[in-house]
C-alpha cells in the first residue's frame, strides 16, 4: 500500500499552517488528489494532582465555542517538544513541571493533516508565572477526576487530545 | 471570552476542505489572524465482537505511513452521520451494522479546523459487501482487545479517533 507523488502544488503558506495539493498514483493504478495541511506539530500536557486534572478554558474560533482542554500549544520552529510542553504549561497555567513523561505521540487527523501531538504527563509541578501569548485569552481550572470522566462520557469535553489525555491516563497509569 | 470577526478571506475551496483566513478582535482588545480549515465532518465506528475490535489498515499520504484505524469516512454533502457510518462501515469492511449508538462527537483539532467526528458503536453486525471508494486501498482486520490496549499504550496505534474509540469503549461501556 503506497501513493506515489505525481505533482505537488503549494496553495498557501501561513502563520500556523501550509496547504498543498498532491496528485498521487495509488498501487491500484488509480490517480487521485490529496489536499494536505502541513502543521508544525503541538504538545499537550496531562497534569493530575490530588485527584484533580488541570484544564484551560479557551474560546475556539473554528467552533465559536469556549472549550475545556488540557494545556497545549504549538511547536515553534526547531523547538524540542519537551521544552515546548514546559513553556506552554507555564504560560497557560502558571505551573512549572519538575518532570514530564512522554505518554504518547498522536496523529489527530491523519487523513489530511501532518500534525503530531506530543502528549506529556507532568507528575510534579510547582508555582511559576502565567504569561499568555499576546493573542490568547484563557482561564485555568482544576476538576475532580470523577467529574472529568462524567464530562467525557456526556460530551461536555469534546476536544480530541483532551479526551485522549484524561482517558489514557485513567486507563493506563 | 469571544473573538469578533473583522474580515474573512477565502483562500481555497477544495475537494475535502476549504481554507479561510479570519481577522479577529479578542475581548482583550488585541487583533489577530486565525487560519481556519473548513471540513464537512466525518464518522468513525467502534465494532467490538468476541473480544476483538475491527480495524482497517490504510496508507496515509500526510505521514507516508500505513496506519491502523477504526473504520471511518467523511460526510457527504447533506448526509446524515448515522447513514454515513452505516455506508462507510460496509464499504470499508463488508459489515452491515444492524444497530449503532452515538458514543461521542469529537472535535479532533479545534485550534484550526471545524471538523467534527461522530463516533458510533456498532454492537450487532452481519455480512454485507466490501466496496471501497475508487481512490481507497485498504484491508480490514480483527484484533484482540488485550493486544489493542498494548498497541495504544506502546504507540502502535497513533490515530486520534481510533485511540478515543477503543479507550472510551473499554473505559465506559
Amino acid at each position: 500500500m503506497n501513493e506515489k507523488t505525481l505533482k505537488e502544488e503549494i496553495i498557501y503558506k501561513g502563520k500556523i499552517l501550509n496547504l498543498k495539493k498532491v496528485d498521487v498514483l495509488l498501487d491500484t493504478g488509480v490517480e487521485s488528489v490529496r489536499e494536505i495541511v502541513e502543521h508544525k506539530g503541538a504538545v499537550a500536557i496531562v497534569v493530575f494532582k490530588e485527584n484533580k486534572f488541570l484544564f484551560v478554558k479557551q474560546y475556539r474560533k473554528a467552533f465559536d465555542e469556549i472549550l475545556t482542554e488540557i494545556p497545549a500549544g504549538k511547536l515553534e520552529e526547531g523547538e524540542n517538544p519537551y521544552d515546548c510542553a514546559l513553556r506552554e504549561l507555564e504560560e497557560e497555567t502558571g505551573y512549572i513541571a519538575e518532570d514530564m513523561e512522554l505518554m504518547q505521540i498522536i496523529y489527530p487527523t491523519p487523513g489530511f493533516c501532518t500534525e503530531k501531538i506530543y502528549l506529556y504527563n507532568a507528575s510534579k509541578i510547582k508555582k511559576g508565572n502565567v504569561r499568555f501569548d499576546v493573542d490568547e485569552d484563557l482561564t485555568s481550572e482544576w476538576i475532580e477526576k470523577k467529574e472529568v470522566i462524567r464530562m467525557v462520557s456526556n460530551g461536555d469535553i469534546k476536544d480530541g487530545k483532551t479526551i485522549i489525555g484524561v482517558v489514557l491516563y485513567t486507563l493506563l497509569l
